[in-house]
């Protein structure tokens, strides 16, 4: 287990399915504090730093199924524990509030519904790795199908419903739904099929 | 603690010092075995398999300060993976002997000379996604000095040697023996200060 330094800025993640409106809230909140004065660092996985873009792009380059399951996962943990040092802690550091737009437990979701298998060594890299849990997770639950419709207009967003599937989705919402309650520590459920304004009172009222 | 398959062939991997005759005895080895009818792989760390080595090319290129210990830690780790699944373990599976030059105790031996406090978060990383221990390990022991002496001759050996330093040399040396007294059931400590020929005929003896 890695030790991490304690922080005096707050660590919130927005975590969900596919379209349920994460990067919007997640945009909402930043826009929010910051207006009350906070400094507010938003950023987002996968990315968030120079050096996890690079990881993120060998992963993604070339044929689909060259890399492993395992392979893979050393490779998206060197691009968080990038992230972490690169932008997370830094921020954390110097007191401000930093928003990421999904982190670990995203990766929990897809690989518990993908690889339910490997659940145990995603959680036990995770925490030898990387170590950081966040102070608060706003976790947008809603139906995929809904999440869906909503999502068409957006390009490439029928694309990538279409390669996970909407069983998978399913899947990966029941699997973030156990988080929450696994977690309750620092998940907070919000139901994400309001209109983005009743969302974002919700999700304000809950901090 | 990912289960590793049971394999039929057998793992033996090289280890020691820069310019301790890892390379040249291991290629011994491999024509001895197969002269003797024997199936041999004969592979290296770091690379052993392409995907490892685009990761590796990956660590290399750019700003030398960019990955931190932790972050090259997972991407080695994800290098070493992908050469198991790749390349190791399809050929024990088939019963043939694989002879690694190089392998996880090179990154116990240069972590624990660089970043001794590291070293419980190594063998914790190896064990929970590698696995795999060889059956049997030659680690070549020799004074860094001669061993520098002797690859004077070699292209990007002084260069080597100048960038870690002698007693960088000395301290891996000293981890290596630590090793070999910590895993007596796999490792057996090599007199590497003799003419080839000598220390080759030694190596077979102890197989
Ligand atoms: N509460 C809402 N009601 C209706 N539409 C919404 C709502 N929130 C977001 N949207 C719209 O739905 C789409 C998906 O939203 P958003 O990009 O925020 O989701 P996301 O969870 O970040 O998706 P992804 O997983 O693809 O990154 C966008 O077109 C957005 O404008
Ligand atoms: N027993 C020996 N006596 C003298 N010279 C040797 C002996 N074994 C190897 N050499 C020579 O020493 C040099 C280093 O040997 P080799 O490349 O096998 O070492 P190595 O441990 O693989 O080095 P590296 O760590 O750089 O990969 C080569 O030029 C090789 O020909
Ligand atoms: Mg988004
Ligand atoms: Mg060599």
């Amino acid at each position: 287990m890695t030790s991490v330094d304690p922080h005096s800025g707050r660590f919130i993640t927005f975590e969900g399915i596919d379209g349920s409106g994460k990067s919007t809230q997640a945009r909402r909140l930043a826009d929010d504090l910051r207006a009350r004065g906070q400094q507010v660092v938003l950023t987002r996985e996968p990315g968030g730093s120079a050096g996890a873009e690079e990881i993120r792009t060998l992963v993604l380059t070339g044929d689909p199924g060259r890399w492993s399951a395992m392979t893979e996962l050393l490779l998206f943990n060197a691009a968080r524990r990038d992230h972490l040092e690169k932008t997370i802690q830094p921020a954390l550091a110097a007191g401000h509030t930093v928003i990421c737009d999904r982190f670990a437990d995203s990766t929990r979701a897809y690989q518990g519904a993908t690889r339910g298998d490997l659940r145990g060594t995603v959680d036990q890299l995770h925490a030898l790795m990387i170590g950081l849990e966040p102070d608060l997770t706003f976790i947008i639950d809603m139906d995929p199908a809904t999440a869906l419709a909503r999502g068409l207009a957006r390009v490439g967003a029928e694309q990538r419903f279409e390669d996970m599937g909407l069983p998978l989705q399913q899947k990966v919402r029941s699997v973030f739904c156990d988080l929450a309650r696994d977690h309750p520590e620092r998940c907070v459920l919000i139901d994400g099929d309001r209109d983005p304004d009743s969302v974002a009172a919700d999700i304000a009222s809950r901090l």
